[in-house]
């Protein structure tokens, strides 16, 4: 067994890495750029291997030591292909596992517990762990699926801007300030609809939470409608019992209060965050505790 | 004044021309191909052409009198930038009077009198009729607008069917019938999603209104979702009053008994269809009856 183990969360903004002693504590971190190994894993790889690094020198170690390390990796996109697998062999660790971003967030929200973890953010996704078996609910993406998201939040708003503009459903200040904002010209949401990614509608998002602060009412209703979408989710995921849920993403803090009772009260702040997760999964997985990528 | 005229229906799919006397009574029709002025102009004016001449052989008149018609044309995407006016300068009719294509079917479907006509197919669109002057409604497209249109609803039942797979909300044998048409692998109906244009999802709605008839509880959801939609559209459009409405497209007759009393009150068959329109309105553009472009 090595005496130290790295794990890495890798993501479309960002990745970090943690150099860490093999039961566990972190001795130092790294940062690095996005690593998307679906649109560029050669750049994935790359920012992978600079936050490796990164960790090592602020651990006081060498570099060159990650070749003795094993590394567990959770990553965005690892489910798909062979992406994983190839990104896998091409990386110095004396051994690589890579699993979901979802898993990993997951260890570090619950740690070993059962329990079930929402990521309410530009999307949405629902990881549960019951007897140690972990399930993934939701996360289909914002065309059919993300129910509850950011960006279904900003596309709603939109389609009611333009309803309310045809007269064919009430308006609000909330509809009448976007309206405004695209020259009171429907054509032109219908023309920034054409190009707009999922992020792009997500910004309109913390002002729908913001306007139902100052009472605007369609900023309720949308957010109302979102909520018992996540309700719903969570109902599938969380099932009935006691088992802890952990709200992750931009919107966990905004959602908090408008969720069902029989949800909230069974809230729990995360206790740590992925990359501790990753850790985590490291040590268990040397440890031969877990089979990371088989749960 | 001339002795004929000409009136053309162009759409996506297939243009028809008639020629008429200068009282509106049609001697000759003819058909040709699509006449999509936005995507293919030059095909476009071929078409129009061709079916324009088709109509005159079949009055039994040398196509060369063409060149001394009026022609009013009802064409799909009139009213975006300059598009019209090139297709216009660009035939050979003696004046060429270009108006929407939804302009033609209203006049079509009420005659001259006030009223409300929503098309109810792939996309949904509404125009109306008040003392002469005609507001469109609605039409924005898939993306943020077509509520209760096939295309949506088809939409809307991909994404139950995903929600139905993680059991976040109740199945029922249409959704059954979906997953298994995609070999119950939720990623085949996210992959379709993504290449999907509304024809795509459109040609699920037949399937929801059969699946409505058996019982199915997510196809009644569904319509019924998607009728008070249609019946919030109408009541911007159509308002309150006793002016006929005219459901056209090719959902008309299935959306026609789950509309609100208040609507299926009013509820009118249509006078005649596009081309007829078409007819009309140059008549009485010539007679400087109407400014047809610019009601």
């Amino acid at each position: 067994m090595s005496e130290w183990c790295i794990g890495i969360d890798g993501g479309g903004t960002s990745c970090r890495a943690a150099v860490a002693t093999s039961q566990g504590q972190i001795v130092g971190r790294g940062l690095s750029g996005a690593a998307n190994i679906l649109s560029d894993p050669p750049t994935a790889r790359r920012h992978i291997l600079a936050a490796a690094e990164a960790a090592c020198r602020e651990a006081g170690l060498d570099p060159a030591a990650l070749s003795s390390m094993p590394a567990l990796l959770g990553l965005a996109g690892a489910n798909v292909g062979t992406v994983a697998r190839d990104i896998a062999a091409a990386l110095p660790f004396r051994e690589s596992e890579i699993v979901s971003d979802g898993l990993i967030a997951l260890e570090g929200a619950l740690g070993p517990e059962d329990g079930t973890m929402a990521i309410l953010g530009t999307g949405t996704v629902y990881l549960t762990r019951r007897a140690g078996a972990v399930r993934t609910l939701g996360g289909w993406g914002f065309q059919l699926g993300d129910q509850g998201s950011g960006a279904r939040l900003g596309h709603a708003l939109l389609q009611e801007s333009l309803l309310a503009f045809d007269g064919m459903r009430p308006g609000s200040p909330l509809t009448a300030a976007v309206l405004c904002e695209f020259g009171d010209d429907p054509g032109a949401i219908v023309t920034f609809a054409r190009a707009a990614q999922p992020a792009d509608y997500g910004r309109f998002a913390p002002r729908i939470f913001a306007a139902l602060e100052e009472g605007d009412a369609v900023a309720a209703d949308l957010v109302a409608a979102a909520a018992r979408q996540i309700d719903q989710a969570l109902d599938a995921a969380a099932r009935e019992g006691t088992a802890p849920i952990c709200l992750l993403g931009g919107l966990s803090q905004a959602y908090q209060r408008h969720l069902a009772a029989r949800h909230r009260l069974r809230l729990a702040p995360a206790r740590a965050d992925a990359l501790s997760g990753a850790v985590s999964l490291c040590v268990a997985w040397q440890r031969g505790l877990a089979d990371p990528a088989g749960s």
